[in-house]
Parts: structure tokens; C-alpha cells; sequence
């Protein structure tokens, strides 16, 4: 393909996604396809001769269309958001057309260097901690990870050899395997599955604690379990608090449990995946509490900051944590400025070797849409979710689980879980609205999460009504159905007592 | 900014990419901006109100471009290609712009089928063995990870996790502390420094075999290592052998390797992030000896297949043995088909759990080039360093390292590491091309990768003549010093019977 050819290519392409986005209330938010459909339709090989862009334009419409799960619709209520913008769009074609690479400054330095100053640009934003900006030219400073899943990983694994370190010279008699064979780390029951899992990947146990009544974990759940731990010879390296959890955006105790951090010599992260755009809104400064405390925290941008999957930003209280323990350098990778400046190598600073260049879609969606338009997003998304708060109060048939959390609602139908797991079933074959279920205490209940590019009161209403409208049938078919049961019930009892077998009956 | 405003931004960019990849001989492939350059030229912080979107293109050209490092440029020789095409560029902005998550199948069928497609077309099209096919419904099969680095530390976890599983049956008396910490990992001290990295993630020790004077790692070396440590109670997990090495290019030998790797139980995998695209060419059917006896494998597609950066590759023998070591599951992640049918979630495949459509862009390159184009592309890269390998040949003042192998050719000025290396400074600071340098039993060289969207032969000579042409400016110039070094140790002789002090004739 030339330079031509991707013009028109490009640009037709810009009209498809922009007719996609326009038009993407017309299409049910869950597709209607059985596992295999593609397979089914695509050859089993590349084609050996090139074929046209447009003929692959038109198969995009055809074949892949038709199994998408529309994420950026505003009847996709599942998760959370994972929110595009348009900008954010552009940027990414353009990083990708200058397809450069960002593992050292040498690589390209506008790359490294546009990443802190968005990370700092962010971090004002959110009202982060002096600590956590680069201009600082102290030890900490943020960084763009692929995901929240990286994120936390990265924590876990520095503060494991951190650990490691540490107890070496403190316990000089115990060997390297004994110290790694005591680690132990924590977070709530309620934590992101990512956090369990990157666990299993750093082969150190995290302990999962009971959180409160109320889904928050708080310090003396923490001080007792590593009283605990301690006494049985373990050794505490890290808690993994949320804010706010997956299930139902609970915000752990920050305050309590840093205090029980700080006197225990454990790393302190935050998982601020979703709750941590509102950071940025001064009606939720409570949120920020204790953020001063802790060592590391992760925030998703294409959750609230409208910028596209993949961009998990993260900060650190002392960079060099994580260097020492990442860096394997080779001298095919050092250049001339390596360690004279301020300006990281960020490979240092992450777990794969290669970078993209993420900052420029940052860098671009926060120029386009400024500090205002980020805040307007992120508070309209709470009032969205006001609004369907509201109407789930207003309908004695259904239930809150827990209060309301910026842009998610969790709720259910009144009576035993069968009911409101039948709800969910029809929703999901009738593909209007998409939620998923999530349990607490052998209580189903369903997530409504605000999401979607530009979600609107009318979609509320949209996903309310179909939501107590098949509320509304189920009842009404269960109705009937235990009326013909009691009728057939009837009926069997009558021919029973004319003596009629049941193969007769059957027949 | 709404969809109109998209529309022309996105035209506009698209016409700025295809501006900058047709006129990218224009640019310096080093950029002449010290370090902080963009610090200083950018606000403190976020704009408060949006900017246009023209603005912002303006910025791009003014402040970006001038700080970018040209990886597309044919006069980038540095590492290996980071190779992008037009049909990829697209595709990433479409992907961007349905912006959709592919933890499981649900969440976008598409998304995961696209990926089993073009997976098998991929393995298909490099002639890899039948069981890393998804189509043969068995236990094997191809899946998307951001980078080699994460396709590696991947193999490496789940071969640890099985290992310790392994154990935990045959020798119950061991406790899981205990067999974690003696757990041993092998590779070559000519691999990329992500498979040492990955060891320390993995908290599990990968020793770095000599390789052979010919810098191939064999499977004498392994089967020594491997006796050595089991004598000394250590348990061998993982061999991670090269195709080829990132210093020079070397070939493992895989044939030998998976002899020990088979009679000690020992997981297989293979790095071909660069040299794997050769798989697909007859005429270097050699290097695909063995690959029916390997556990897994990686390869990048960025490094041939001209799809941009992140794309790595990997098949597994047994998926089963990383989901097993993986999976971690939320009762919010579970869907109606999981688990019932023959398509994977594939986020039990990998370490995050969000997941982009990457898919798209390599379907829509594959069809747009098609089998022969991307053949061609490789073939193109061998023929442009065969033609730099015979300048240095035809060069006497220059010497070869290492045989060329594919695109890459490893040479040195003859004579001490001085002279090369104020070769390379000289070649850095004209900026005009880009290499790196590596190291070989004390001999500094100078690696030269073919790379950027669409070298030509002209480029080569271009290259070749900025290296020859500086190494002939450098040994004037070290003549007319040295002479000048003569001259004024005469004069100082001279001076000094004069009886004159120093510092008269310093001034």
C-alpha cells in the first residue's frame, strides 16, 4: 500500500469510525452471535495476493461489526467505562504512524519526555501529592503502564525484592529462599481479581481479608492479620488497598491502614483503577485522604479521562525502588545521557522491554478537551448515575446493596436470588443493556455502571425502563406459570383418582 | 470535540502521517534536542479550556517531531526493525476507535475470534508444527501478548508453576518454600536482557550459559549446567533459547537444546522475536529444525510482519499448563459459553487482564499485503544487508564479527576498541544514521539491522558511505594530531632548553 492509498484509506477510515460512534445507539449493545460464527465466515489461510482496503472496509462491516460488544455505547453498563474520546482516537493513530519506540531517552526523547510532563500534568489534576510529580527531582514521579493489572504488578514485585533486600541484611541467617518462603502480603476480599493474580505471579501469597460490613477495609483488619502472620514467622511486604473496589466501589480505609503500614514496615498501594478521577473534583476531596501515606498508586485513564485502553497511569513516592530492583542492562541499550539528568529511562520502570508512545493521546486529549471538560465528564457520569439511583429507590420491587459510588449503582431485585439471576438472563438474551452480577454475602445483585463515550439522561431512562419492564414480564410469566402449575397440580390430583397411569398421562 | 471536528482532525492527521513517512529521508534520523529540550518548552500544567485540534497538529510539528528518534527512517540501523506499514496504521485507529475490551469471549467476540484466525494464518504462513495450530482443537495454540518480554516472563511463570506442582506430587516431603528456592531457569549469555529480567521477576535464577565461540548456545553446554545443579540439589525448570541472539543475530541450537531439555523434564521455549519471521521463507527452512520439540515460542510482529508495535506473538504447546497457572477468576468475568467451547479467554493466556483489539490491525495488514508481500518484505531486508555486508567485505580497514544473518550485519573498524567507538560517537553526533554497539569477548562492534518502513538499496549506500567516509575523516584527523603531538613534543623539547617555565608557556 502507498502513501496514496492510505490517504484514502485513512480518511474513509475516519469516516466509518465517526459514523460508528454517531450511530451506535442503533445497534443492540451485546451482538448476536454464537462462539465459532467467525471461523466460520474467514478463510484458513492469508490470502497469498494482496486484496483492496475497501474490500477489507466492507468486511470490517460485514463480519467483525456484527461481533462486537459495543463498549463505547451508553447501553453498555457492565464493568466500568472503558471511554474513548475523539482526540484520543487521533492520538493513538498518530503515535502509531510515527511508531517509534520509548525504552530509553535516546529512542526518542519527546517520547520519554512527553510522558512527564503529562504525568505531571495529571497528577496536578488529580491533586496528587508533591511527591508523586517528576518536577520535584526527588525519587518519585508517574509513568504509563500498560494496564492496572501491570500496575499493581510492578508493585507487588518491587516491593518483594525491596523486602527481600532489607531482611537480607537484617536477618543474616536466614537464606534468600527462607526470607522468600515468609512473604506475605494483603488486600480485601473485595480487591480486583488482578491483584489475587499477581500474587500467583510473584509467588507470594496475598492474603484476601474479610472486609467490613460495609465492603471497606480498614486498619484493624490489616493489624490483625499481620499480628498473626508475625507470629507465625511471616514476614508483611505489602497491602493493596482499593479505591474503590470492582464490586461495588467500596473505598478502603487509606488513613487506618497506612498507620498500620507505616508502624509494620509494609509497602502501601492503592488501586485507584476507577475512583481515581475523582480525585480531580473537589466535592470528592475525601477520597484523597491519606493518598500523602502511601507509596504507589495506579489510575486507569480510560476509565474517567476519556482516553483509550491501553493507559494505566501509576505513580511512585521513590522511583528507584522499583529501578533497583527491574534494571538488567545491557550496553546495547545505555546512551550518552543515561543517569545524568532527571529525564527517566522508563523501561527501568515497567516490566517489558518496549514501549508505545501513550503520551501523545494523553498529551492530546487533555490539550483538546482541557481541565473542564475532564471534570464535566466525570461529574456527569455521577449525575447519571443519580438519576438511575433514583429511580431504583422510587420502585419498591428493587433494592440498593450498597450506596451509590460516583458512576455505579448496585442493585437488586427483592426476594431470593433466583429472581433477580433470572432478570439478568433476560436482559442479557434481549441484548438491549449489558450489566454483570456480582455477589456479597450470598446476595446476587446487579452493576450499573455509567459508561459509554457520551452517555445521556435519555439512556438512563432507556436501560431503566427495559430493566423494570422485564421485571415486569418475568413476574408476570411466573404468574402464570405457577397458575398452570396449581392448575396442572389440580388436574393430576382429578385423573389420579381415576386411576389413569402416568405414561397415560404423558402420552 | 464532536464528530465533525473528528472528521477533519482525523483527515488532518492522516495527511500529516502520510506526510512524515514520505518525506522522512528529509528528517535526521537522531533528533539534535538535549536532554529536558520539551520540559522547558511546554505548560506546567493541563490547559484549563479546550485547545483546538489545530493548535494541538501545530504543536506536533513544532515541539514532537523535532524530538522524535525516526524508527521508520531508512537510515535507523539501531536494535532491530520497528516496522510499521499504512494498512497497520489504519487498523490501530479502528481499534482505537471501537474501543473495545477482549478479556473473554463475551466482551467482543470478535475481538477473541479474530485472534484464533489470525494466529493459525500466522503460524500457517511461518510453517510452524501442526499442535500450535488453534484449528486442531487441541491443547496448543497462538495468542497476542504485548511484548517478547511479556511472552517470555509468561512461559517462564507457567513453567515455574508447573514445575512446582510437579514436585509438590514426586516429592511431598519438600515443602513449597523449598522447591521454589531451588528452582533453576537456563538461557545464553547472548540473549536479550528481558529473559535475564524475567528470572527476576519470576524470583527464580536464570543462569547465563557460554555460548560457543560461534556465540550459539548448544545442548552440551545445558546438559553440563544441568548436572552440575541437580548434583547440587537444584531443580532445572526452563531453557530459553534464541533464534537469533540480539547482539549478532546467532542461532541456538535448538535440536540439541530440546534433547536435554526432554530427558530432564524441562520446559522449552524459543525466542524468535526477530528471527522468526524468516520461519516463512524455504530457502531458510534450516532455521526452523527442531521447532516440532518446543514448549512455546514468541516472535514480534513489528520486527517483519510490518505490523506496529505492540504485537508479540506466541504459541504454547499446552495452553492448559499457563491458564492452570493463571487463572484467577471473578464470578463478574464468568459468561454463558466460558469454558464449553473451543474458544479461549484469553486472558487466562496472559499476565494483565484487559486486553486490546490487536487482532484487527494484523488481519487487515495480512490482507492488504498478502503472503507474497510480506515475503517479499523479508526478502528485501536479507537482500539490503547483503549488499551492506559486501561494502564491509570490499573494505579492508573494516572487519565482520559474525556471518550476516537476515537483516542484521556485525562489523568493526580493525584495530583496537578505540577506533570503533570514536567511529560510533562521530556517526552520533552527525546524526544522520543510527547504530548501536555491542560487545564480544572484549571486541567492540558496530550493529547494522536493516530497518524502517521501506529501505533501498540507496540507503545502503548512503549508510555506507557515512561510515567509511567518517572513518576516513577520523584517521586524518588523528594523523594531523598525532603529527601535531609530534611537533610540539619537539617544540617543548626545544622550549625547554631554553630554559622557559611552564607556565610562561602555557600563557
Amino acid at each position: 500500500m502507498d502513501a496514496q492509498a492510505f490517504r484514502e484509506f485513512g480518511k474513509a477510515a475516519v469516516d466509518f469510525v465517526a459514523d460508528y460512534l454517531e450511530n451506535i445507539r442503533d445497534h443492540d449493545v451485546l451482538p448476536s452471535v454464537e462462539p465459532g460464527y467467525l471461523l466460520d465466515l474467514l478463510p484458513k489461510q492469508m490470502p497469498e495476493t494482496p486484496e483492496t482496503w475497501s474490500e477489507v472496509l466492507k468486511d470490517i462491516d460485514r463480519v467483525i461489526k456484527p461481533g462486537l460488544t459495543h463498549w463505547q455505547s451508553p447501553n453498555m453498563h457492565a464493568y466500568y467505562p472503558t471511554s474513548v474520546s475523539y482526540p484520543s482516537i487521533v492520538g493513538e493513530m498518530l503515535a502509531s504512524g510515527f511508531s517509534i519506540m520509548g525504552f530509553s531517552w535516546i529512542c526518542s526523547p519527546a517520547c520519554t519526555e512527553l510522558e512527564v510532563v503529562v504525568m505531571d500534568w495529571l497528577a496536578k489534576f488529580l491533586n496528587l501529592p508533591q511527591h508523586f510529580l517528576h518536577e520535584n527531582e526527588g525519587p518519585g514521579g508517574g509513568v504509563i503502564q500498560g494496564s492496572a493489572s501491570e500496575a499493581v504488578l510492578v508493585a507487588v514485585l518491587a516491593a518483594r525484592e525491596q523486602a527481600v533486600r532489607r531482611l537480607r541484611l537484617s536477618q543474616p541467617e536466614l537464606s534468600e529462599s527462607e526470607i522468600r518462603g515468609k512473604l506475605i502480603a494483603y488486600s480485601s476480599d473485595q480487591s480486583n481479581s488482578c491483584i489475587e493474580k499477581a500474587g500467583v505471579l510473584a509467588a507470594m501469597p496475598i492474603k484476601l481479608l474479610p472486609a467490613g460490613e460495609d465492603l471497606v477495609l480498614r486498619g484493624d483488619a490489616l493489624k490483625h492479620a499481620i499480628e498473626q502472620d508475625v507470629a507465625a514467622g511471616l514476614i508483611p511486604v505489602i497491602c493493596i488497598a482499593s479505591l474503590g473496589t470492582t464490586g461495588t466501589c467500596a473505598y478502603d480505609d487509606i488513613e487506618s491502614l497506612a498507620t498500620i503500614c507505616e508502624q509494620n514496615d509494609v509497602w502501601l498501594h492503592v488501586d485507584a483503577a476507577y475512583a481515581g478521577g475523582a480525585f480531580a473534583l473537589e466535592e470528592c476531596s475525601e477520597l484523597r485522604r491519606g493518598l500523602e501515606r502511601v507509596d504507589s498508586l495506579n489510575f486507569n485513564l480510560h476509565k474517567f479521562m476519556l482516553v483509550n485502553f491501553d493507559c494505566a497511569a501509576m505513580w511512585l513516592r521513590d522511583a528507584n525502588k522499583v529501578i533497583d530492583s527491574f534494571n538488567v542492562d545491557r550496553i546495547y541499550l545505555k546512551h550518552k545521557h543515561e543517569g545524568q539528568t532527571q529525564i527517566p529511562d522508563f523501561r527501568h520502570w515497567q516490566i517489558p522491554l518496549g514501549r508505545r508512545f501513550r503520551a501523545l493521546k494523553v498529551w492530546i486529549t487533555f490539550r483538546t478537551l482541557g481541565a473542564e471538560g475532564l471534570r464535566a465528564h466525570i461529574r456527569k457520569h455521577i449525575r447519571l448515575a443519580e438519576q438511575f439511583e433514583d429511580l431504583v429507590k422510587a420502585d419498591e420491587r428493587f433494592e440498593l446493596i450498597a450506596p451509590r459510588a460516583l458512576g455505579l449503582v448496585c442493585f437488586r431485585a427483592k426476594g431470593d436470588n433466583e429472581i433477580t439471576s433470572q432478570l439478568l438472563q433476560r436482559l442479557m438474551e434481549r441484548k438491549k443493556i449489558y450489566m454483570v452480577k456480582a455477589e456479597h454475602c450470598g446476595q446476587l445483585f446487579l452493576r450499573f455502571a455509567v459508561c459509554g463515550m457520551d452517555p445521556k439522561p435519555s439512556d438512563i431512562e432507556f436501560a431503566w425502563t427495559e430493566i423494570e419492564s422485564q421485571l415486569t414480564s418475568l413476574c408476570a410469566e411466573q404468574q402464570v406459570n405457577s397458575r398452570k402449575a396449581g392448575e396442572l397440580s389440580e388436574l393430576t390430583h382429578h385423573l389420579s383418582g381415576l386411576h389413569l397411569t402416568n405414561e397415560t398421562l404423558q402420552r
